[in-house]
């Protein structure tokens, strides 16, 4: 049986070492990390996504401000809290929880946030120098799957790496980062999405496989090559009459048949999520620390 | 024997468009588009890039304007003549030729254009929007290489395309183009380098091959498959005592074991060499017209 990569006890490590920088700024005389986050409207996934930033950052002594604005609030009004955010010294970072309500342009409000404080790194600035090698606020979910790689020290270089999904929050930034020059990464990346002939045949050539597509279950053990590395970022509610909330959170990856196979895997949940949380506090961190911008 | 994609032939074509375009601002009382290009030193090969960029914009009825400064420039004063592009109305775009002289920085050079100006799309900005699918300038070889693919209406959708070389100016933009939801584009695209570890392996499997590795006929037939369409990137010189100038122009793809193989293949030189020249003077029509930034 394979390798657990074990998120959530990372995670708890992760945080541990932070809430010790913490407490050495705090020493130094300094305040601690400061995130912000805003929720339009009452969307529950949302909520509960906000609310575990919001107790990650208490966790680990970084301050944290929960800005909630209603559904129906106009694009000139969140543009507005926005600016505040960015003209605040008192915040080093901030994110706004998306998806926000259709009638607010998504993009009006990433373009708006100021890169330097853009802990999410959605901001097309970020996005380039990612991709440019250059330093940036990396996006949570790919830099907790390379943090992740990373700590179980897992050989990347020259591996093949499937990547099944080409959002731009996790598998075209995970794409490019496992093709850079750099551990992790060296990895020979196949990008691969709906319009992919075959993802079973791509899939059974990978060392590595970073499944982000949001279909349950989707990749089962036939499809995978004996030993591969198996990172599952899904995290899909299937319906079950027998569980306590009614639903199952299921992976991308069928774990069952798929296990067997590989010699590290995520579990979900436990897996990939609690790394997100904890990558956006270590961008909070940076941005405390001006370790990418000025 | 495969079609040969005319590069050569088809950026005249563009170019007569452009030239009617132009007229036709003209006619309506606008200024033509105008270029500006800064040369610094005098590499010979930087010489010629240059100077055909120029040349081009005469073609088209561009107005162009060539800055050239001594090797030795200071740093400060090389941003102050970007400031001063930037700064000035009568400049739609401009360029700094690359690379520029070791003490420079070349990150501080490119970080200083603005965006809106940066018709090489060489800054992070415009790079993060490509990557997000929002309007920007595009990189010219790839944007050259999208072109040729589609005036020549080569079918891409689910095509495995091998992207060979992660340069930020060609092989990694090339790749995240080729992979998105667009055409060209939505293939399963895969980038290989110097780390990958059987590039002839993974070549064979690709219905469009972009060769861009800086390596004199790199690619030979026995790594392509029947059918597949080759784009050559490379531009290298290989010494050659019976040619007039002591060296021949090779691309990084074998031609002549290759083009038996291939449905499609370019030439070198009079394949991608000419459509890159053209995608800067798409970009600097662009930006005249204001189409990516207001």
């Amino acid at each position: 049986m394979p390798q657990i990569l074990d998120g959530k006890a990372l995670a708890k490590i992760i945080k541990g070492e932070l809430a010790a920088q913490v407490a050495s700024m705090k020493a130094a005389g300094q305040r601690p990390p400061h995130l912000a986050a805003v929720l339009v409207g009452d969307d529950p996934a949302s909520q509960v996504y906000v609310r575990n930033k919001v107790r990650a950052c208490e966790e680990v002594g970084f301050d944290s401000t929960l800005i909630r604005k209603p559904a129906q609030i106009e694009q000139a009004e969140l543009l507005a809290t926005i600016q505040e955010l960015n003209a605040d010294p008192l915040i080093d970072g901030f994110i706004v929880q998306l998806p926000i309500p259709k009638h607010l342009d998504e993009e009006a409000v990433t373009l708006a946030i100021d890169p330097r404080k853009d802990v999410d790194g959605f901001h097309p600035v970020n996005f380039g120098r990612m991709a440019q090698g250059l330093p940036a606020y990396l996006p949570a979910t790919p830099l907790g799957i390379l943090e992740m790689l990373r700590r179980y020290e897992i050989a990347t270089e020259g591996a093949h790496a499937i990547v099944v999904g080409r959002s731009h929050i996790v598998g075209t930034p995970m794409a490019l980062l496992l093709s850079r020059k750099a551990y992790p990464g060296n990895c020979t990346v196949t990008l691969c999405h709906s319009r992919t002939r075959d993802i079973a045949a791509e899939l059974r050539r990978a060392d590595i496989v970073v499944a982000a597509i949001g279909k349950a279950e989707f990749i089962t053990g036939d499809m995978i090559k004996e030993g591969a590395v198996v990172i599952d970022v899904g995290i899909n509610r299937v319906e079950d009459p027998l569980a306590r909330k009614g639903y199952r959170l299921k992976g991308d990856v069928h774990f069952e048949t798929v296990a067997p196979k590989a010699s590290y895997i995520t579990p979900v949940p436990g897996g990939v999520g609690p790394m997100t949380v904890t990558s956006l506090l270590l961008n909070t961190l940076k941005a405390a620390r001006k370790e990418i911008y000025d």
